[in-house]
């Protein structure tokens, strides 16, 4: 067992993937202190993404003021990469769903505006590439309020400036690019993304997510044909058609504005934040990887980071462990390729008592203290 | 991995060493079914020895009366071995503190009668070989009872035969073995004892166990007393010094009595029920053992069956894996030469679904599936 790395979800609610993984590494070290261990921080297209990327890139985050989804300033941040060409944009930061009290919720009105004006900061920096994660909206305009912050104008049919809102996707007839930030020519856009619904329809973006965004059905149902009216617009404008790529329905179709009209690619989070952090060059050589999350059941056999950690570790052949506070579906587990899937629980316990963070890390140091010997005993 | 031995303690109240042990040979057999397990029940001195050591020689129950702590008949059992040559014989299924209600329970009267019986119809079956479990006693009568039934007398100073009860100690003047069990001088005993207290004084068996069959603080002197001039007269008899020998105090001093006056050895239950089952045998040739039981704690380096199994492997040098609903003083364990101690809950759960026997099998299925699944991934 010559390396070993370890790359651990957050326990959501109890310990980071830093801290899950440090007290992996213990339980290692504790039977062999010089077992060379290797712990990288991980976190899916949510939340945690822009810690993780700023310490994989040794980054900085960047503060400034922009506006809100109902377009009242506030402070906000992003990440900027250590070598300052890269921009990691957390959507939910300015345009997330938190940021508006519940009764204003509306999808009508809030905008993406403030993400646009976070890409332009950091386009004004310099920035070339952008890692964007876009979950946790408060918003349905299909990215148009992003886009108008970037420069993009949307007239109706007599030709009037358009506001925000996702109410003016169905009145937008043409789109002036007359002014458009020069750099986004020249610039490339990675989004994360989870979710492979179409921009519009039954499993469209409005249909699907806008009602936990506070629309009623009619305006659920306002929203989808604006959306329709609105992708032949794009159709027209720019030749693409996103109506049916996969993700284009994504974070209120922001995945689609994006698609529509910049040089973007969409990808599941966990991929791209392993392709962010070069996690395939990271882990050539290792003999085992140990990741984790909070609970192992189904949907970590369905993309969750366990999930894209187990695809890379596939290419090169290295088994999977995967450490949970809790376990469902183990053969679906199984099945899917990971080799072992064990609980960190040290018996019968309240779920309270497993959500202590030091509980936990005591528990995840013993039950690999106790895998690490156990399979050297063999290995 | 080629063969695996399985010999796992019972889950006390939930699962029985046999049902312990099948599903953990069945988790590896859901990996690998070719893989060649051998499920060997276990148990330690106390309740479950008679039964594990029936099923180990193949052998049956005896059913009969005899007398029980009190002098009234009740029916009762013992076991003979397959090749009928071995008796297996717990002490409290005659002379045990449950069958003596709380309120007349008294270590004066109490008598081992009951089990000198059980062994005068296994030496009359042919039997000259015993194994005797004497945890769970209501007497503290130095074994004198069971003596009497095969054949002793006990005289008080005036040649008066003696009755019954642990008070008879005290007036015990000389011993008359000449109606003794012609067939006890050919036959060998071997006894499990897990304590080692010596016959009498502040360790002895009056002062540490007599309170708990119901003596109060006058019996418990008085019981101490007679241990102490019984142990003159059988030096006097045999020659034999049994006051200090450790475990003659066991089982109200029937250590003691059985160590004067027969061809005895005391031996820790465990190490003597892996040496009825020829465990050291059984084990040659495997590559792991996986062991276990409801609590592994300090208690389990300590003399409990997983240690004795422990032992037992390292002589071989297999490497020994414990499974236990809930796990404590992990690093004891891991000193004395467990290899990995784990724990079968699947996450947050309450004492009570913890203890539920198919959800208990369940969890070790699943847990013993994914370590081997682990280990055959690099040995």
């Amino acid at each position: 067992m010559k390396k070993i790395i370890i790359a651990i979800d957050s326990f959501k609610g109890c310990l980071t993937s830093a801290e899950a993984g440090k007290a992996a590494e213990k339980g290692i070290k504790s039977i062999n202190p010089s077992c060379h261990t290797s712990v990288i921080p991980i976190a899916d297209g949510g939340e945690g993404l822009l810690d993780v990327l700023i310490t994989a890139t040794k980054g900085k985050y960047i503060t400034l003021s922009a506006h809100g989804p109902l377009m009242k300033m506030a402070k906000t941040h992003y990440g900027l990469s250590g070598n300052g060409r890269t921009a990691i944009i957390e959507m939910a930061a300015i345009s997330g769903l938190p940021l508006v009290p519940i009764e204003q919720r509306n999808p009508m009105l809030t905008t993406t505006f403030g993400t646009g004006e976070l890409i332009k900061d950091a386009l004004n920096k310099g920035c070339r590439n952008f890692i964007i994660g876009i979950g946790g909206s408060a918003t349905n305009d299909a990215g148009l309020g992003m886009l108008q912050a970037l420069g993009f104008r949307f007239l109706d049919k007599s030709g009037h400036t358009l506001g925000t809102g996702g109410q003016i996707m169905e009145a937008v007839a043409n789109i002036d690019t007359s002014g458009i930030h020069p750099a986004l020519r020249e610039t490339h856009f990675m989004v994360a993304c989870d979710v492979a619904n179409p921009f519009y329809g039954p499993d469209g973006a409005a249909y699907i997510f806008a009602q936990q965004k506070g629309a009623d059905s009619n305006m659920v149902q306002r929203l989808d044909e604006g959306m329709q009216s609105l992708a032949e617009v794009i159709k027209k404008t720019t030749g693409k058609d996103i109506t049916n790529y996969p993700g284009a329905g994504a974070a209120g179709g922001m995945g689609g504005g994006l698609l529509a009209f910049f040089n973007a690619e969409l990808k599941p989070g966990t991929e791209l934040l392993l392709k962010a952090i070069d996690f395939s060059e990271k882990i050539k050589g290792a003999d085992l990887i140990i990741t984790g999350e909070g609970k192992a059941d189904r949907q970590t056999a369905m993309g969750k980071v366990p999930y894209g950690i187990l695809k890379e570790a596939q290419k090169e052949h290295i088994p999977v462990i995967v450490l949970a506070g809790s376990i469902e579906n183990l053969p679906e587990l199984n099945k899917a390729g990971f080799k072992g899937i064990f609980s960190i629980a040290p018996g019968p316990i309240t779920l309270e008592k497993a959500m202590e963070p030091e509980f936990a890390k005591e528990n995840i140091t013993r039950l690999v203290s106790q895998l690490y010997s156990v399979i050297t005993s063999f290995g």
